[in-house]
């Protein structure tokens, strides 16, 4: 048995790979298969509709939130977000691992070109992001757009379980990492974005879950980056992913089939556990996370006493 | 039997969707399916170098041209086109059909922000782009950054087989509706580019061919959308849409087995001709293209006599 521990793309479930197997040369009596399928056939738009169905089941997504369907990964979403959300105003970035990072420095790179301010709030980047950083949220201007952060680092195992005060201000999170994996409140978010890769399904499809009324009134530069157009749309604008969305349909059955959301958590805490255990009472392995609370369920990471011996 | 005519996506050959079947839970004896494999790994490594090089002979691709893999639909390359080829100077556009009135209308929106100045070159918009529009080259600016064009129109069923003079300025070239059905010199364009999901694979891969000197040296507003970026990072700068490069490495395959693009263009001429030739001895249906030599040997619209019997 292989075990394939890729962070993303990610191990998806056998049950799911032979359902799509099966379903490869014809998908349901159609004589299709779904990656040769119109996106405006009958049968791929019960597809889509029946993902964000099941989708919103899952996250108990409230009706005043748009599911979109897009390309191009979190990365994408990192100009995406400012672009449309930021427009004349502040912009705040919590930084607690890598991507966090990324999607700030995004923002800067954007942000020389749009009329936007985006803020650092507050970095763990001096101590190679061993914890998540805390801050005063009296410091956060209430009129700014959002508050972003990443809800779980992949690469540095920790975890945002408690939202934190950003003084009313909308929190957009980037949850590619631990999207289905951890419970959170929707209703908590402004917006929530993930690639499908790492909980979802394959590479190519983008999660973005957001506030109708956050959606931008004005036109973007780009009618593939606006989220009105999107969200209007229904995924639709030009051609999606399709395939990816019907693997992210079966994945989506089989969370649900497990027993959801708390169920993937109560499992998740279990198999970290045992791993945690077995590093604390180890005299050769450790845990870089500086703060037990910050544990990742979902990444995690261990090293050796030397830099030598982690790359041996 | 059912015979999926769909423009896009489009039916895939039956071998490949019978590989595809039997490597779907375990790919080539690494205990893994393409779906949920890193991005990174010497598995996937060697399917996006196959599928380079077999796209690079099949339509001769010189050494000078840089080859990507990218998300986001033809759609998205009418903003990064101009975005990172046309800033400071002007770009004509050619619009012979919807998907290239598209093209100029994302870059009049683009010009709103950036510095470049969109040209309307001609157009057959008038006359329901029943051919493909004339125009003189003295009339372009030798300082332009680019000409671009469609080589096929997929929903009138016209086609550009020789190339205009554009007074010595690269062309730009969306392909998506007959890259690899029809044979074209690469070093006679800049720039080609084209949605997968016609003629080479499922939605969700773009191929950008783009000629290397023709690269911005200059960082755009957006990573993702940065040529620069893409090239330098050989389409790896974030996930690919792995499974889509998979399949469009089957589909290469699949398209040298039957001889290459030469002989799928002999072939698509054979099935035009037999479909061209019972629609004009008819006295019922008609082809809407004025000009004959303007007919694609890809797709072939016709009509009856009445609107009526059109939507019947």
């Amino acid at each position: 048995t292989i075990y394939n521990f890729s962070a993303g793309p990610a191990v998806l479930p056998k049950p799911v790979l032979e359902q799509a197997q099966r379903e490869m040369l014809d998908y349901q009596g159609s004589g299709m298969s779904v990656l040769e399928m119109s996106h405006r056939s009958k049968e791929f738009d019960n597809i889509i509709k029946e993902a964000e169905q099941l989708l919103r089941e899952l996250m108990a997504i409230p009706d005043n939130y748009k599911v979109m369907f897009l390309q191009g990964g979190a990365s994408t979403q990192f100009t995406m977000l400012p672009l449309n959300l930021a427009k004349g105003r502040k912009a705040y970035y919590l930084v607690s691992g890598s991507w966090g990072k990324k999607a700030y420095t995004e923002a800067v790179k954007l942000s020389k070109t749009i009329d936007f301010q985006p803020e650092l709030l507050a970095s763990s980047e001096a101590t190679v992001y061993n914890h998540i950083p805390t801050f005063d949220a009296a410091t956060i201007d209430p009129d700014a757009a959002y508050v972003h952060l990443t809800t779980n680092n992949t690469i540095e195992g920790t975890t945002i379980y408690d939202l934190p005060d950003t003084n009313g201000v909308p929190i957009v999170a980037d949850m590619s990492s631990n999207i289905l994996a951890v419970r959170y409140n929707v209703a908590d978010f402004g917006l929530i974005y993930a690639g499908a890769q790492k909980n979802i399904g394959p590479a190519g499809v983008t999660i973005v879950i957001v506030r109708e009324d956050l959606l931008n009134d004005e036109p973007v530069l780009s009618s593939m980056l606006d989220y009105r157009i999107q969200a209007d749309n229904d995924s639709l604008y030009n051609t999606p992913p399709t395939y990816g969305i019907y693997m992210a349909r079966l994945v989506f059955d089989y969370v649900a089939s497990l027993g959801g959301v708390d169920a993937m958590q109560a499992k998740n805490i279990e198999k970290a556990n045992l791993l945690y255990d077995f590093i604390d009472q180890s005299e050769f392995y450790s845990n870089p996370v500086e703060i037990k609370a910050d544990r990742s369920i979902c990444n995690i990471p261990f090293v050796t006493p030397t830099d030598d011996l982690d790359k041996l």
